[in-house]
């Protein structure tokens, strides 16, 4: 098969198509065309375009059609399940034209997965042995289902499992073999910014000078700035044959980037703000504890999403109601009638309150209206005032008015929350 | 507009097509359409595939050709802004064979946009004004690209701004007028029940008998069952003509379905579990507090996400470390040196505990091993004790074995803990 496909021209573009009725409801994403996207990018290979088509093998064949008249590789995705829902293998022997026979070795293994847990295989999953002439199996370590290779002209067509794990797998066997090598000698090289704090708006206008630039040298760089919950990114990516040079040129882009864009950029590796937080923290080897409110313990389900958070989180509290702030952090009712519980210096006696009771080297304190209810004139909904407390001099204290329903208010108060700790750990 | 299109066939197919190479790559997905899957269902519209193509106008031409021979309706978001990316009005006129031209009414608008923030327009906004021969425009009242609606043939071609809001508010505008008069007289009317404590195979065993009969039914019920995290799902839909008729039918399934799973089933009306117990302690007028240890948070960060939480959320604590446990809860050190940190003795102390702190009518413990590290023979990685303390009796406690990465065995423990609470509460 390498040695068949070497003579071809290389791979360059790319289309994906994801089977499924399921993925045409109002509930989920075909979320392996990121993936995808990203690996064949990696190889030099540009994704053009990406569909979704249901369990419906005569519009699978139509979309198929048209997807091998666009572009070089389709890489199917799901449908090849044994029941009569999954049409993948018919639909691409009609568009092909190949016959299909049953494969004796494929039934084997699925009859010895079956017999592995004390149980005979269905007979329905034959089906799942069905090969077109001229196809290469591909083994599928995760699952029942093999995935297929097809040659066809111009064109390679693969044909994936759906379960993520099912398809990575499968596909990184295929990046480390037969399309690295139909692959051309150009690669994809990327390099990312997150900064935070600032607008995109604020970002575009300072980094814009310098990707215009960028964009008319040889080799080009790309960029592309997209806003995200809390944070607002920047992506550089590069089409080089030359790994080295396309490195030190992104390095080089990413580094006038983070010069023009100052402390607000918090990540240059992709790393998201809890991980770089924890990372700060254990270089130090300081812990940390919240005392929270409004951001109902999301704050601490950030830092502890982090493997190994359990060296630098000794943990804290969601004090809802004002008797826990008083119980867990000495938030004496006093200060809560002079000043609100929504309060700077509210926000500041919980983040020392929780230092002090946890024995940790940073205390965070958050108080805030996240709505949709609560909002009052001089405090509307999304008021959010913060507090860090570390070993030495006071405070840090800020009030904050986010935009956005409930959720949204949660989450930007944490990002800002981990924020104000990054900065004083820098 | 309208008079003209009612001697048209109905629209009873649609494709989705969203424009914007940031849709390509890996870290964003067209959400729109999620959106337009559920409203074009509502006009009984079917949904028969969805495509996502970058800024360039030749593929995104070739897409709209194949696209405008196999559905009716092909709907098209994004790629309406001023400058050089935005390619769809040209896309579009390219394959209709349109000319276009300046709208001044349009420029009027925008330019009155721009005026009104105390800026001059800029001379490519202009572009957002052209507009195809015989093209509807489309007010926005959110934003400054104007949308446009097309006849061609037996066609409609949308094209609509890509931002959420703008497409929705623009959308319900053309879902309650001339869609709905350009629709069939079906629609399509949904159920939904969701199951959890029980594997989706197990489900389907129990499902299958019953959804097997509907299928071949006149009216047809169509069932899909769905693995979500910490649930099962099934989704029961039928087009119909008669809204009473589907109305009915679809809660005689529902409810057949609801008998033969039983108690499992946790919310009949797409609330999701934090919700549903939330609406249980609001009425009975009861509170709950919660002690947790490797969700880190995310037990309570998820009953604060509903709006109005604080009427029934006390707060409680995130207690990584077992000194917090013993100061927090009261759990003795001498309790964990016996049975082990993840250990039930534990986990009913951290809700017994936190109960009383907290003077909730409920007490939630949570102790166990979210992974990577951390596990043993005896107690693997994906261990999890869970306590509910209540007014009356013991605490009710369960060890749980959740298979999966961190994130996900922390939110498999906060489905499991929440269905105990519920299951207290019934």
């Amino acid at each position: 098969m390498d040695r068949l496909m070497e003579k071809r021209a290389p791979l360059r573009t790319a289309e994906v198509i994801a089977v499924g009725s399921e993925l045409l409801g109002t509930t989920r994403l075909d979320t392996n065309s990121l993936y995808l996207s990203g690996r064949l990018g990696s190889l030099g290979i540009r994704l053009k375009a990406k569909s979704v088509v249901g369990d419906d093998r005569r519009e699978l064949a139509r979309m198929l059609r048209a997807a091998l008249e666009r572009v070089d590789l389709v890489v199917l995705s799901g449908g090849l399940g044994p029941t009569d829902d999954d049409v993948t293998r018919d639909a691409v022997a009609d568009v092909l034209e190949l016959p299909m026979a049953e494969d004796a070795a494929i039934v084997e293994r699925i009859r010895a997965r079956f017999v592995k847990r004390g149980l005979r295989m269905p007979e329905v999953n034959r089906k799942q042995a069905m090969v077109p002439r001229g196809a290469t199996v591909l083994h599928n370590p995760m699952g029942s289902a093999p995935g297929l290779m097809i040659e066809h002209r111009r064109n390679l067509v693969l044909l994936l499992p759906g379960p993520p794990r099912e398809l990575q797998a499968m596909f990184e066997g295929l990046a480390n073999g037969p399309l690295k090598e139909r692959a051309g000698n150009e690669r994809l090289f990327q390099a990312v910014l997150y900064v935070t704090g600032q607008s995109e708006s604020h970002v575009e206008e300072v980094a814009q000078p310098l990707y215009s630039r960028w964009r008319d040298a040889v080799p080009a760089i790309e960029t592309t700035i997209l806003a995200a919950p809390g944070q607002v990114e920047l992506h550089l990516s590069m089409l080089s044959d030359d790994s080295d040079r396309a490195a030190r040129l992104l390095a080089d882009a990413r580094t006038e980037l983070a010069i023009a864009l100052g402390p607000d950029v918090f990540s240059t590796d992709g790393r998201p703000m809890e991980e770089i937080v924890g990372g700060l923290l254990a270089r130090r080897r300081w812990t940390i504890g919240v005392a929270e409110s409004c951001t109902g313990g999301l704050l601490q389900s950030r830092l502890t999403d982090v493997p190994g958070s359990s060296a630098w989180v000794t943990g804290g509290i969601v004090a809802y109601s004002n008797a826990l702030k008083w119980l867990f952090a000495d938030v004496a009712a006093a200060l809560i009638e002079e000043h609100g519980a929504v309060s700077e210096p509210v926000a500041v006696a919980l983040a020392e309150g929780i230092r002090a009771r946890a024995g940790s080297h940073i205390g965070v304190g958050i108080t805030g209206i996240a709505g949709p209810s609560g909002g009052t004139e001089a405090k509307p909904v999304g008021t959010v005032a913060i507090a860090v407390a570390g070993p030495e001099g006071p405070a840090h204290v800020r009030t904050f008015w986010f935009l956005g329903n409930r959720t949204q208010v949660k989450f930007n108060a944490t990002q800002a929350a981990l924020d104000m700790v990054r900065r004083m750990l820098l």
